[in-house]
């Protein structure tokens, strides 16, 4: 728990959270999830944005569509939560935001959750989306993928390993508050734990653990970009605050594609949550935030 | 819990609160709040509507806005949960799938709730927004209200406090799973005990508890609608199951509401758990009722 005080909404729910977790700390993981869910609360509808349940490629979800937006691209929305928390509804609002200011139609998966469906079926999924669009007439340059925390190492990595096997790659990665470091490492873990009152260490293990549930190394480059070369990697950008726990994930994901040539856009918050974006339509730096994001979308 | 298997999703949602429940059977309000948003995982998305965060008469809630609606019209919608638990969120599909089926706009208000907020809270704040919509030129006429479960009660109780108060009331009241005995003495929540997955009478009185917090009567007329005289209601749809353990209120409702000449419809469904109708998108026997609802609805 924080010594600070919450200042946002965001820091609101995640401080609520923190005094369940701790009156309950045999809290059953279906009773994490419900918690989880409650992220939703953080965002403000966006207006004209209309929804439909589906599949794509077998992967269930959410179809986002904002009134006038461009039929032929789509951001692909993998959301946050551990790979096992989390889901299209706690995030539904929070991508109608970003598909509205890019102009873009959104999908947000329902993807696999660890620790019933551990690493890779998270990739595998993305994987299937990514197929059916592009079987379904897209192209890859349509494809944007856009991952919140845990969801940014999914969104990463299925583009890692569509590199690996020569495939044509979606246009850019946008990552908010990304989560890639495995072997739970990060120096603000402890350093910005004053600020997030979110993320803890143990709590972090816990995902980690679920997630390598099925025997992959927390090195493997697929599980952990940290150790990837990311040579041939679409443009990426990364949205983080600098008070987090995980802005030294997002620093180091920066380091090491810069360092293979990706074209790296870093945009650095202050005194936010983590995915503080969440709180758009309720936060003026969540809405700069997702402004920011949508003009270097319409860049690339 | 049932001896029965859950045969539809909202069986399964029911009895996956239970397993926690009983597993946590001092689980915080904060917790049991929680667990209740997951209501909105029931509902399919209606598609074409969109949706607008807003207030009304200073009472937060969110505007539901189907494309092509009659903007004249408004459905103000009293959300489920025991007066303590439920939200606009869990509510938002439902209400979008009602509000597209009859061709109007819609209003999901988040009521205070209790014990925070005991009666009369959750009538003072519904009064104020039809308060508010009339001072902006809408007439009572353009104004139905729409209650599942406690929303029923609270749907019911202030129309039946505005007619106290001589004023012009609303076009309708339309109730789904209607929970109106604040005594707890219905037959049906042991007689359907097997067939209803959520419903439990020492839930019940943890609600009434609740919502009486501030000294009311549990036969109090606007607290108890059973109590109440009804000359002069306007006309009242009810929809409920034979199966579920809160049938025995929609029963007594209408016979109190027919004894004093309302025009009351009755609409029975078998085999259906409690407020059914969440399952719009998702289960033939909740759009059946949704339909049923609008054919009402644009009859009177």
């Amino acid at each position: 728990m924080s010594a600070n005080q919450p200042t946002d909404l965001l820091g609101e729910i995640y401080a609520q959270w923190t005094v369940e977790f701790q009156a309950n700390p045999e809290m059953s993981l279906q009773l994490m999830r419900w918690v989880f869910e409650d992220w939703q609360r953080a965002t403000a509808e966006p207006e004209e944005v209309s929804y439909r349940s589906t599949s794509i490629g077998g992967v269930p979800g959410l179809e986002v569509l904002p009134a006038g937006a461009d039929a032929s691209r789509i951001l692909l929305f993998l959301h946050g939560g551990g790979f096992a928390l989390g889901s299209s509804a706690s995030h539904r609002k929070m991508a109608g935001h970003v598909a509205k200011a890019c102009g873009a139609n959104g999908f947000v998966l329902d993807f696999r959750l660890a620790p019933e469906h551990p690493y890779p079926a998270q990739l595998d999924d993305t994987t299937a989306v990514i197929d059916a669009l592009l079987e379904s007439g897209r192209s890859a340059s349509d494809i944007v993928l856009v991952g919140d925390s845990a969801g940014a190492s999914i969104a990463v990595a299925t583009v890692l390993r569509m590199r690996d096997a020569g495939r044509e790659l979606p246009r850019a990665v946008i990552t908010v508050s990304p989560w890639v470091d495995m072997e739970n490492s990060g120096v603000t873990i402890e350093t910005n734990d004053d600020t997030d009152f979110l993320i803890a260490r143990e709590g972090l293990q816990g995902n980690i653990d679920r997630y390598l549930s099925g025997g992959a190394s927390p090195t493997d480059p697929l599980v952990n970009p940290l150790y990837a070369d990311f040579t041939g990697f679409p443009p990426l950008y990364i949205d983080a605050s600098e008070s987090e726990s995980l802005f030294h994930d997002a620093q180091r994901l920066a380091e090491v594609a810069r360092a293979a040539g990706v074209d790296v856009t870093f945009h650095a918050a202050s005194g936010m949550q983590h995915v503080y974006p969440l709180q758009a339509g309720n936060l003026p730096a969540a809405d700069e935030s997702i402004a920011a994001i949508a003009d270097w979308y319409r860049a690339h």
